[in-house]
């Protein structure tokens, strides 16, 4: 391979001539061989593409960077969120723990960049762009490397997870609507109870699905709050008068998203409890994702010996040998999904727990884990909405039949022949298992015309709204 | 020991002569020897206190229940809300996961509590109440135990958590005004770092506890939802028309809290995804209070090898030989709470998780791991506040030495002789252990006065809010 | 209320009369108002009375204590061991976190107490036995609460934890004989698949018990090393020459249990990884319990509308009017004990992660949750074999109905006409809800005696060992 | 892109033409689109090379597969576990939970693979080898994958983990007898304590990683029993006589480790204990590194301002303006790693609680997750040797003066001039911020000489192993 000769302060160090990255970064890669290369999220990578530019306009605005560079570096920042350089970021996540080294990638692939994008050859004359002194002005790792998981996690939760959970919503409520009158049995313990709606049972699962996304878009102000202006300790040292606020708005302006400075920069930099806070209202939605998808894989449990009373699409082989072997697969894929949720939830409270003095260095963990969660939540409800939420339909054969079979009907009979005569029914029904209209005609108590027009499941299920 | 037979529909029982519980209650406390008699926790019992009481109320006004039963009832339910029957509710959190157990305890208590009140003896004579018809009308279990801890929990979390954080974050408040001036060095990766003052390390505690109430404020709707008028399936089989809404406004009036029907009963009953969402947040204050605990016990290190950049209270002896051996004491019972609360959250989540169909059967589980995290922190952050927070002092002579010591001062060098100088005067000063101030002199860059100058620390620290 | 005067390094403090702790108990008392009094766990206490007892037993071996004294300590920690003064111990878990106040709080208790036995009054002339001079001596808090946890979980895992798996262990093993020929459908994701025998699905349990117990085993011996001996920070000063090795002989003696001397007592004091190993085994029997608990009560689920291959025991009644509502409560029970267990490991973690240089002062936490896992598995396993896997019996008729209903069996016809017929009839029968016996006949693919030939579950199971 | 039709039992799919994969993998890909494409980690793929590779072997030598079957699978296998065919993977953690349609992925390449060596066209002709009859006979997506995971898990843990462990404990080791005379001064509470040596600090991290490597191998029994054999529900249907014995055996051959098959294989697939078990022991592990990169930080901390006992390498510029600022950026991605795990092991319980009946469905997840953690906790304990431990020089000049300063040396005294003189010195020095040797001359209570003959920490830190 070809290398170039590139400097820091502790010396030279030798670079894929190919690469744009310079001394830092391949400091970096040799000394953090920990799993896999690269796994630094990429879109932590455009969250810095992003800040670069908006400091970059404040910077010009503020009179400490020329328009020149100003527009270099948004040039570069452009072609990194198009995705022309996502091979130019080789670290991991298991680095610095402030993502110093992070930092430090964007600032040489822009400066490097740069000097390509005016003709030049990288590593030959003097710099176009300085990495520290232009890309990096007016900022620190400290203040960065928080400022773009920010961007990154709130884009990530806006763009995939809301509209992802929507989309499963929006089919849970239709379904809702479409079983209003699908009255079946209901189960308590896992036993058999008194009768409800299939739409019933999907309303609450829509209400769980809206409590959620309340609760997770009542974490999104804290999330909006930008760490950048703190600089390395909070106190905002090296910044010109009026900067955090300005590239806050510019940030908001470049990724339309309603982003602000933090109140407080000292909390931005110490602690990432919006980290925590946002990342516990994906928990929550774990937790709700988990019951419904095991719900649903209940309920089309069989086809034979199961429960049975829903029909899920089939999607792809279940048996080579046995038709009607659908299995819940999409079910299985959420529910593990919910499970690496709640335990990213775990790792991400920890770090958030030890930030030490003026910084966290728990960061980068922090990030990917927070990114994972939104986006395997957000695609984990798409396809479960369209590979099989969509497609349940209720097994009416089955659901009657079970409804019907039920013991439980009999509360029904309380307020005609009073609790022991009908207790005596169900008891003797059990005994022999017979029907309840079997032992109720038997016994003498109702007569078979009484008991049809009494014992009504669809009565017996409330109000459908 | 005497014995009193009582019955259920699965036969007698025999109950201590003593007690006011009945056969279902005994039943309980012989079928599950699990962990320490009565853990289920009090705070559960007065929710359903108050619950059944309402429940009188709404009976009543629905005229589904006589005036004198209604008024007997509420006698009873006052009664043990004044903590006069505490010893009546023998029963252990891991019984039956819907929680039945403990519901038919209080019915029974309340029922020969009142046949004890009118004058008779318990198991003599026809039952002036009746535990299930009566105490438990319009009622069921399944929606019973879930607003007894709602009830519960928001009451622990409005009149202990939230005023113990308060009480906390007003005095870390006034902390960070007092050490407004107090210009000290600041520490990023527990290293040396630009300077800033000690009232700004403390408001980013306060914002931290900021955003932690504010996050836990937002989770407090959906605790207020109560799903009493949901019977047990959800539909509302069995209670009268309105009753829902009457109960709950009842509730709202008996606790002076702001209870609501839930808009979704099926939710309410399968899912406690308002259980987890308030946990949540308190999980989120414990990671919040764990990193201030820990700032506060590292900067109070010492006397004379650690950091020692402020003075906790001497509370106890913290060794019998050696004085300034001040343990942070407070610290540690804070941050052992936060790390109960931690696991505490996992414990939610995970029962959390496992509702079937229509019901979850996690509740006491889930109800007693809210209110031990709900109680801890508020205690917690009182006692920190009391004994340690409130008493905390600069040590100025230290804070003054490091500060003055560090290196990091020269970066205010930069803009007046240029970074290499600077960093010739910092590389020079670490090698001989000698100050910025002699090296700068000596290698004839700055002479004494504009040192002294230009390198001011307070200077250092951006604008005081 | 009567106080008498205490005093120790700080001044002095008033303590009830009538009780025999002191000044620094009174302190801790007053300081640590943290969620319900007395939460120390009892064996932690007692764990305390073995090690001062063996303490008093070495010392005087090594000649640093009179036979006197000795005998007096010994006396008063046998009254200890034996319930006599559990009211003396009104400590919180949440206090200083080397537990140096409950250690102070037995050695004051002892000293009070052994003044009473030698007919002296409380607070009246000289001490009889000095708490730290004499009960402490060769002692210090920070090795003596790991040895206390230490004997108290060893003792709780080995006395309680063990043997109720043993017991649970033991039943399912019998029932696995006894349901060895009960041929029934298997299940993979919920869907009906080949046959297996009742009995083959419980050996699985019985091995997941046995692995775990094992596991179990596997932690006792990192777990039986004392950290007493290396008195403040493991270098053991201030101790007799060969005080470790003995004192642990003692305590092995007094608790019949096989305790030895750390061999490092750095680790011993620093970090509790053995506490960690031992509940991470019990995190795992909880994961191995709650699947087993959740298979039996989706198989018991019913009566009519759901699994219902097996009846399990009717403990309580489940509904007041519908019988045969046989909710699982122990499964309940059970599970919510697994999930806090899973809860208590991640607590138990944290606090495992954090010691700080010589000690770490998470121990009353760490010591409180494992004690609490160790008796709820304990307790738990018992009750749920007791209540309910004792009494466990297949429902014949149900099991035999699901198996011949099921669609899979046609993998046997496999070898005989192919697998395109074998899969033709099977499909034939999903399509008409008939049975593949039906279908294979009417298609004429096989003769019904050939079917009943080939077609035998029995032979579908495997060797049944 | 150009396209080739593939078909399964469900019909016809467009697979692009250049790839090895067939029906079922395409299927797969369109259906589960969650997180990054080919998220199923490789170690899995290669775990079943292995034993698609034993079952040929196997089968050919019960006489069930022909020779030159088996040696086409085990070609094919060979090319796999050289890495050639690493981008025929594409399938995603987030699939079905038995991972039946990797298992489907490896039998289609295989197959479609060996048609190519024998010189055909890939969907041309008859299949040399059936995906179906050839590669996966006597096998079972339900037992191929629980043994594909062991394999890898245990290669892992074998191959990365137990050696990058033993790498740091052996430097520890190292450092520990060459720092066995630094006398430092102890701290408990971060509060100055009595004297021990570095030497002593570092074996108790020798200690904590000696436990937690048995702790970890204790695990591996279980992790070799292998489902294999066990085929659809573990009964072993369709498997030829001692056919699950041989298959281990192969297996055990080709990867040279102990693998055995499964005594009970109804266990081994409907609960994945071993995975439970083996990352108990890896977080246990985790615990104990975050303690001691924590220690190791802390004691690193400064360089004027900190602790600063230790110096650590300088592995890339930690500020551009200050020399000295080594930031511990090891021990930061160490801690990050643990932090990973922590919550990885939650993710595994949670998946571990849920298998239902013959099948545990969170197969892919738990498996992903253990083999981060292991391959991340092997990686981080090189890099953290490499680049720090191995590195890390006492400062002996800070240690000395803390260690003289330090008011706990008054300790010494006491066995000279009683409690009371030496508590009054230490106290007055304390106050007047002197040393206890000014103190002791001062106050007349020791001579100069004494003092320093008396007061030696080198006496006070115990027998030096």
């Amino acid at each position: 391979m070809n290398y170039r000769i590139e400097k820091d302060t502790m010396g030279e160090v030798k670079v894929p001539a190919d690469k744009l990255w310079g001394a830092q970064t391949e400091r970096s890669r040799n000394n953090f061989k920990i799993g896999p290369s690269a796994s630094m999220p990429l879109e932590i990578v455009y969250g810095f593409a992003y800040l670069k530019k908006a400091a970059a306009y404040a910077n010009c605005e503020l009179e400490v960077l020329s328009k020149e560079k100003r527009d270099l570096i948004a040039k570069v920042c452009d072609e990194i969120l198009e995705g022309k350089h996502d091979d130019q970021f080789p670290l991991v996540i298991w680095q610095t723990g402030s993502g110093t080294q992070s930092n430090m990638n964007v600032n040489e692939v822009v400066a490097n960049r740069a000097h390509q994008i005016v003709g030049k050859v990288i590593g030959e004359g003097e710099k176009t762009i300085q990495p520290n002194d232009d890309v990096n002005k007016s900022q620190s790792s400290n203040d960065t490397f928080p400022t773009g998981m920010h961007i990154a996690a709130y884009k990530k939760v806006a763009e995939t997870t809301i509209p992802g959970i929507i989309q499963l919503r929006n089919t849970l409520h239709k379904k809702s609507i479409e079983f209003k009158t699908v009255v079946k049995i209901g189960r308590t313990h896992l036993m058999d109870a008194t009768p409800l709606t299939l739409g019933q049972e999907f309303s609450g699962y829509v209400s769980q699905l809206d409590h959620g996304l309340k609760a997770l878009q009542h974490t999104l102000h804290h999330l909006s709050e930008l760490a950048l202006g703190g600089t390395a300790v909070g106190t905002g040292m090296n910044t010109p008068e009026g900067y955090d606020v300005l590239v806050a708005k510019y940030i908001a302006e470049f990724t339309d998203l309603p982003f602000i400075t933090a109140e407080n920069k000292f909390e931005a930099l110490a602690a990432h409890d919006a980290i925590v806070e946002t990342h516990g209202a994906l928990k929550q939605l774990a937790v709700s994702l988990n019951k419904i998808a095991n719900d649903i894989r209940m309920m089309a449990s069989g086809p034979r010996s199961g429960i049975g009373e829903i029909i899920i699409p089939a999607n792809e082989p279940g048996s080579s040998i046995m038709p009607g072997k659908v299995n819940p697969t999409q079910c299985e894929a959420l529910t593990m999904v919910c499970a690496q949720v709640m335990g990213n939830d775990v790792a991400i409270s920890v770090g958030g727990t030890q930030g030490h003095y003026e910084l966290n260095v728990f960061k980068p963990m922090m990030a990917s884990n927070i990114l994972q969660s939104a986006q395997l939540i957000g695609d984990a409800c798409v396809s479960f909405e369209e590979h099989c939420v969509r497609g349940i339909e209720p097994n009416h054969q089955v659901i009657k039949q079970l409804l019907n079979n039920s013991l439980m009907l009999v509360t029904a009979l309380n307020t005609k022949i009073g609790y022991y005569k009908a207790a005596e029914i169900a008891n003797t029904a059990h005994k022999n298992g017979t029907t309840l209209k079997e032992e109720a005609v038997n016994l003498g108590y109702v007569s078979a015309e009484d008991y049809d027009e009494w014992v009504k499941p669809e009565n017996m299920v409330g109000t459908l709204k």
